[in-house]
């Protein structure tokens, strides 16, 4: 992908504060952005109560500890209002029940069985990468033991082929095989980003393809299980596929943007994030692979840190004068940039497929919301 | 369950000495013990090839990592013999499919996506349980770390699904529900184990469900899944599932009296394995439960032990006198005596189902072996 290498010198994109690093997205489809959130709550208020009581059905403590990582408890087992996330999976699935006709409902299955694979893969990923805080809390491994992160990991899991077989229909099989197929490239994901970790360089297409296996396949997942719940044909369901996987490119871009230069205050993370983690995302591995003077000078300081002991105690100074080295390299608006372009290959994906307009719009205003977002 | 509880004073069964504490099976069905070793072999080697062609679907390092759970190679990566295991469920997956009259490759997949599923939760329960030996070898988590465990358990579930769903009928979406069933069974089994470590007591139906779940569903999914591939009815797969289920609590009594007075040399376990690790397994809470001098002596000592601090410095005649308390308070004989009960409701729920008269006495001669066996 060499013609994608970014430009060695810095251009004119965004803005160079933190908190406001989104790229912008075709003024088109930004006219239906107001519909998102009624989206977002349509797939929450129909997915929500069938994935709870999916999850009452495990066996004491798991429903206990399955309830927690949800956040519908705390630590201490009270309720707890829970920040259930952007909720963007449940209405790309209930949404695609409406391509071929079906009410949005005949996506709810598909929409609570890729919840449940997704906060499965969260479970074990926590663990594996030792992270204690996702969504401003503590962990299940941090709060419950690594034991039940991965009992409660795989009974998600279980429970996600459960949810979608018990339907007992052909479609319900053929949902269950798609699923199983992104579940397997979320897996190849986790397995290329731990090796990753010991490895002093990744390349742009390594990183590319890490994020399509650990965000791309479960969003073209969700942006199908519904169609094909529907009774969608093979073609049909592989275009939705391909919308969802460059829409999950693009949302992982965005996040890598975030990850350095979000604003702490809306993401629930820290400060330079993803740098403090010393993680290979987009950006850094864009300006890594940029050349020039920055990119030069930005590999020997990462070289490094590797090898820093002080690393832990590094100022926001120090983080910050590698982010802007970063950007100086071109790391930053490369991402940006390719948010862009994985967002307009999402929406084109979609000419492929016979729909009516409204739902088109409806997947072009999630797309949208995918790239323009803070959090 | 107080009509099976053990009786209060040792009866005549059996001997007293290590490695020869199977109980007997009626003679009738002992006629046919000969073909279970071409049954077990044909079992292996129709699952064997299509098993190791599944695990070489996973990307690196998983591939290797997987080959080295199954005995593949050796940790340094080089070939290995490997133990692959009395191998019981390939040879009842391709058994069953004869009960429908298809071929016996027609149960080939169910056969592979069971181990699948099996090894899976050896992988998972290893690392949930610190086990560091499996089959003399290191276990997975102790050679390559535990994220590769929790990984490659993860690929080798998703797997399973796959080489199932992948056949694209509707039969592979019927045996892949049975399969989910029986998962979500062996997880809860596996919830109820690491609770009961944390109890003083665990009742006899407490631990008779736990082994149902850990051992029983499995084993049931096996005996009925090359059935279903090859289109049995739903009454004919319960029956079969009844008889892999039962199978599956005498296999499990067999285990738990080999876990205590079996032969380190046939077992490969340590010399009294299961006192060892405190595990409150049938003989144990049998004898607790009996009632009668030597059972409250047993409950004392054991209550004793679990506050002890020198526990892992305990005597072989240490062991001895605890496994002889055990056997006087008549957990060995009610165990004996479980499996055989077990054993009958196993060959009898085969009744319900017509099939050949040469698959009826392979089923039958398939739960003599796992009766009587030394390891």
């Amino acid at each position: 992908m060499p013609h994608r290498q970014p430009a060695a010198g810095p251009r004119t994109f965004g803005t160079a504060t933190r908190g406001e690093t989104v790229p912008t997205v075709p003024p088109a489809s930004t006219e239906t952005a107001a519909d998102v959130t009624a989206l977002l709550e349509r797939g929450r208020t129909l997915a929500t109560p069938v994935l709870r009581a999916a999850v009452d059905r495990l066996a004491p403590p798991m429903d206990t500890v399955a309830a927690y990582h949800f956040g519908w408890i705390d630590a201490a087992g009270n309720p707890a209002a829970g920040d259930g996330g952007k909720a963007v999976r449940p209405a790309l699935a209930v949404l695609s029940a409406e391509v071929t006709g079906s009410a949005p409902e005949t996506g709810v299955p598909g929409a609570v069985a890729v919840e449940l694979v997704h906060n499965f893969s969260l479970l074990h990923d926590d663990l594996m990468d030792g992270d204690e805080q996702r969504r401003h809390r503590d962990t299940v491994w941090k709060v419950h033991g690594p034991a039940q992160a991965i009992l409660v990991g795989d009974a998600l899991f279980a429970l996600a082929n459960e949810v979608l077989l018990e339907l007992g229909s052909v479609e319900a099989g053929r949902a269950t095989r798609r699923l199983t197929t992104a579940t397997r490239a979320l897996i190849d994901g986790q397995a290329q980003d731990i090796s990753y970790e010991h490895r002093d360089r990744v390349s742009v297409e390594e990183c590319l393809e890490m994020e399509g296996n650990k965000t791309g396949a479960l969003l073209a997942c969700a942006s199908s299980i519904g169609a094909v719940l529907g009774g969608a044909d093979d073609a049909t369901a592989d275009a939705l596929e391909r919308y969802g996987y460059h829409l999950g490119l693009a949302f992982q871009a965005v996040d890598d943007l975030l990850g350095i230069w979000g604003d702490p205050e809306a993401t629930g993370k820290q400060t330079w994030s993803d740098l403090r983690q010393r993680k290979k995302s987009l950006p850094v591995v864009a300006a890594l692979a940029a050349g020039g003077p920055a990119s030069e000078r930005l590999g020997e300081i990462l070289a490094a840190d590797a090898k820093s002991s002080d690393f832990e105690n590094f100022s926001e100074e120090e983080f910050a004068a590698r982010a802007a080295l970063i950007e100086e390299a071109g790391g930053r608006e490369w991402t940006a940039e390719e948010a862009r372009r994985q967002h307009t290959i999402a929406v084109g994906a979609l000419d492929a497929v016979t729909m009516p307009d409204r739902v088109r719009a409806a997947f072009a205003a999630l797309a949208d919301f995918v790239v323009v977002r803070k959090r």
